[in-house]
């Protein structure tokens, strides 16, 4: 083995099994990323400036990682993670990273040390663990690296081989990063996705001011029901001006709901206001689905739907460090009753595709498969968050494909604002494919020119197909 | 390869595994079918017709192969699937099979592709895929077959070597069709299950004339608590007759209720009135399951639960093409605490077998196991539905066996109204099985000649026993 | 093979794999046993005396046995389980055993089946599977055996290789044993574990006697709420002068409180004077495990807490049999909500272990690995009860490897009263982690020599540290 990964990492231990993994793999290996869902920077894209010292890029903005290290007694502030009062934090690069190193044993078994490795391996040339030994010496060869041309993002974009990669924005953002990469001349293909969550949720801070400022940027009157969804409308019709193709909405649960358009206005008079009561404020969120459904069935855009993630588990860690900081628990989710009333609506519209994920696995075989299986409206997001891994990619598959088959699947979701990672979630993404489709064959359930076919579509036809790049 | 079915379909890639596997389905492979579930039309063997063409016999009445093709765009009218209306949908049988031929590819990795490869090579000695290049061909050499005597269901039932086969009835049905099979002379074994939905659900359509003709049949007063339980026993003896050994419930939830038989009549009264509301009728469902299970105890007849189907989730096909198009889904079921007033009551019966199925898998290991790991009154039965599959059925073995052990399982049930694919199922279901067993032999945890045994008995005894055939 | 274990027992059956599995397990099978949390008599290593004759001590205690044998028609009073009122059951440990060995068929697949087996070839030298034919000459060789010195309980604790051992113990039990243990001489080390259930929920039998009692032993005030809690920590305290190093806490669901102190108060004299409905007991014991959390902080015991058991299923068995006859079910259990309240409190202290059981496998990936993969106090026990099983502890390590890595979980428990099986049950789980971690090798996820190292602390290293033993 030279470098970090093994050719047939993730490939299957019976011989005859594994040749056929590596063929499949052979087959798809160099195909372009698609990366139709992420949280990738615009900014980077546009600047094209040098990424930051090896912490700042790889640690500290990695909430797999600081979890993972905190859960082990290690603080946030020592991994430099920032404060909201700007109480002080580690700001060392060299320091955090030795810190990391010297336990980088945890991770262990987990999909962090195989995105780890492989980025090491792939992008740095790299052939140790890292370790506290050598924590140094990788630091300065990381560092070196960073500085040089063919590591800034638009040089990465080409070298990963990505043909089109989707940020996630705020329904409020201007897109002007967009506006920049767009303008600047650079063939890369970076297209914003919409996601309103900040004028869709009455919970989410600032609602009332995010409105208002909703009716500024789009000219329609959102302080009523008709002028917000024509806001949405202004706005979904604005990004796709920068080549949208999708809108995304991370909900608590996955309730919809489909009042009559009386009772909707009125409700949402209620909501913003900020009178309405916590019951009336999720019944908003849920009739707020099946009207982003409806203007998807108008305008084109790929709906996704993330529900099911309690945010900010510890209010002690929200009050000192803010959002998104690992404290973001899964919990059970109903998906046959929740979804009834959108799909009552739009479900069986062959012209929309939306598309659903889960952080409850039990779903994967009692709901999503056979809903997904059915109403042609519906298509399944990969393996999620937490199980965006190889075993957890792999229940997806023996979970799903009975009931819903691959075509009701959508190819893979990096998901990711790790830029240098997305390689590989991609290559291991297609290596637990591959290594799926070559067990089907091993049992004579498919044979080898289907999966062949179908280990093309898994890594890059059925993205491009479902959220219509 | 001959034909589409390798030899090693479904068998472990790895090599001594395999051979094991190979030695336990070669024992097992030519073994009797016992079907002791199912929903085929005791019509057909009654007559002994020829089926209709390819179509109307493989395609437009399997809603595994309409809802996958409809999930994908097709719609129901193109396939032919009658509308309740009488508005005009696709009669061409050939158009219908091109349609499926060219959409084969669909079905990839789903048990419906294993299902069809293994009837259109085991019964029709086809060699090649279905596609759009193959499609006309492949309809007539199957239209040419279903039109020869040795395809007539009779000829089938000895061909496909089943030893008994039941449906399931109305607890309305007059069994005349059993009557003329049971008078014709011809040795197949066919015999009812005893379904009274029809007369237990006040939500089910029709449910206060149903009642009436209940009476009438029986010559019970079904005005009356004490007359309606007299026209169940009066129905169950006359099912007996026929040699019905088992009832089969299909309820939404697997609640039960045990109360006092004043209160039991009082309930009664108000549904026989349609007074009661949405809790009583629900009440009254639960509190029948245990004056079922009473009833079994008395009479011998064997109880199904076949709980957790939300059925119909979308009202506009059931509007337009009714019940059973597909769009049944499982839902979160209980069993624990649900089944608890009837176990109270039955649970400790030795004389008494209640058979559990379920629709959400989660409950094998954590409900379905530990239950009938210890009542003496509770099997398990297999995998069932969606879950009917190569991973569900592996996933049920690996979920209930350590817990449970084999001998609370019953044996395999097809469940199907697909004639044509009653030795596809079981074949597949004897080679998870042989190849799960062969998997603990590999392992050391059972012994080989264990592992014969048991393979006779998953394939055979068990379901005999069970259900006392 | 010679004796009843195969050396390869639990390995894959893939060469490569297999070799590396084994590599694995010779490394560790002969580390001492660390046994964190069981059900051992401590008056067995105090007095040392012989066990008594085969079927009592290893077949009529065993609620995995019996329930077996129960779910098949076999009564408990034949396998001489006591009834409560004294009413007459078998007493013939030979008529027992008999009955066992011709039912042991029925065994296959389970735990159970490997326990014993192991048991009786490790320990007794048996190389036969009990049958009909040999239960006589069996019976007879473990009689023999038993009565033999070094089959007493100190001569097994030593060959078994034990270097502790934790038994589980009442607040309310004086610890008597453990003190003639202490007081003996003997270098065996057996820690108790403080279980306050009999102190801690109103619902538990002579609950208020109990309170009396718990004031009498501790000379604390049990009327009032600061009494009532300076007595735990007396007791806590009491416990540790015997090397307790933890408690356990066996509540119905995992619901925790936070309630201000005042209120708090109040509560405890409803529920004192007994006047606390179900949802105040409910809350009682809710804030008592924030209040043990709060204690563990302050006096380093480490917190164990098993959940989601609905004890006593029918209550036909509990009158007649009592409590801990096969009758206890999984429920559906959350965690994310109900562990909320405590873990606001104290989940971020990096100087507690809260380790956490589940009896829904479910909860393993959506919700244990993602919390315990976070906050600092948690850690993840092992599979548990039904799913001490091999499958069961090959999930535990596929759903929550990936999301809270190895170093949050605690190595293995055996949660045993069934002394002569402890060796088989550590053998067993260690056999699970070595073909796991095989497994990753052989995949690639993970380093030989990686490996190596985890198997040690998976069988031996973090037992000890976590339970600080």
């Amino acid at each position: 083995m030279k470098g970090l990964i093994d050719p047939d990492l993730l490939f299957p231990g019976e011989e005859s099994t594994r040749a056929l993994a590596r063929g499949l793999y052979a087959e798809v290996s160099g195909l372009p990323i698609v990366s139709p869902h992420g949280h990738t920077d615009p900014r980077w894209y546009a600047l094209n400036e040098a990424f930051p010292d090896p912490a700042q890029l790889l640690i500290v903005p990695d909430h797999y990682v600081f979890r993972m290290l905190f859960s082990q007694g290690i603080s946030l502030e020592m991994l430099g993670v920032p404060t909201l009062d700007g109480s002080p934090v580690a700001t060392d690069g060299r320091a955090i990273w030795r810190l990391f190193c010297e336990n980088y044993y945890l991770f262990r078994g987990t999909p962090t040390r195989l995105w780890f490795d492989y980025t090491l391996s792939e992008l740095f040339g790299i052939d140790e663990l890292p370790s506290a030994a050598n924590a140094d010496r990788l630091y300065d060869h990381v560092a070196e690296c960073l500085a040089r041309p063919e590591y800034r993002p638009r040089a990465l974009y080409e070298r990963f081989n990505i043909e089109v990669i989707s940020t996630t924005d705020s329904a409020l953002d201007d897109l002007d990063w967009h506006a920049r990469i767009r303008d600047s001349g650079w063939k890369g293909r970076v297209v914003p996705a919409y996601r309103p969550d900040a004028v869709v949720d009455p919970d989410f801070q600032g609602f009332g001011t995010n409105l208002d400022k909703f009716g500024e940027i789009t000219g329609a009157d959102t302080g009523t029901w008709t002028g917000y969804l024509d806001a949405h409308r202004s706005r979904r019709a604005y990004f796709k001006t920068f080549g949208a193709t999708s809108t995304d909405h991370g909900h608590a649960t996955a309730d919809t709901a489909n009042l009559p358009q009386n009772e909707a206005a009125a409700l949402f008079d209620r909501v913003r206001l900020g009178k309405a009561n916590a019951d009336e404020r999720r019944l908003f969120r849920a009739q707020m689905l099946t009207e982003m459904a409806k203007m998807s069935l108008d305008d084109g855009l790929v709906m996704q739907i993330h529900p099911g993630s309690l945010r900010n588990h510890s209010p002690a860690i929200l009050a000192k460090f803010g959002r998104d900081k690992g404290f973001d628990i899964p919990t059970r989710t109903d998906y046959v009753t929740a979804l009834k009333p959108l799909l009552d609506v739009v479900g069986l519209e062959r012209n929309l595709t939306i598309i659903l994920f889960t952080l409850d696995e039990t779903s994967y075989a009692r709901e999503l498969a056979p809903l997904a299986g059915v109403y042609p409206a519906l298509k399944l997001g990969p393996a999620w968050w937490f199980h965006d891994s190889a075993d957890g990619m792999r229940r997806f598959r023996e979970m799903t494909t009975e009931t819903a088959g691959f075509y009701n699947t959508v190819g893979f979701n990096d998901d990711t604002r790790a830029f240098p990672s997305i390689p590989a979630r991609h290559d291991i993404a297609r290596r637990v494919d591959c290594a799926f489709l070559a067990g089907l064959v091993a049992e004579h359930r498919l044979r080898e020119n289907e999966a062949y076919e179908l280990a093309r579509d898994l890594a890059y036809g059925l993205a491009k197909k479902a959220y219509r790049l």
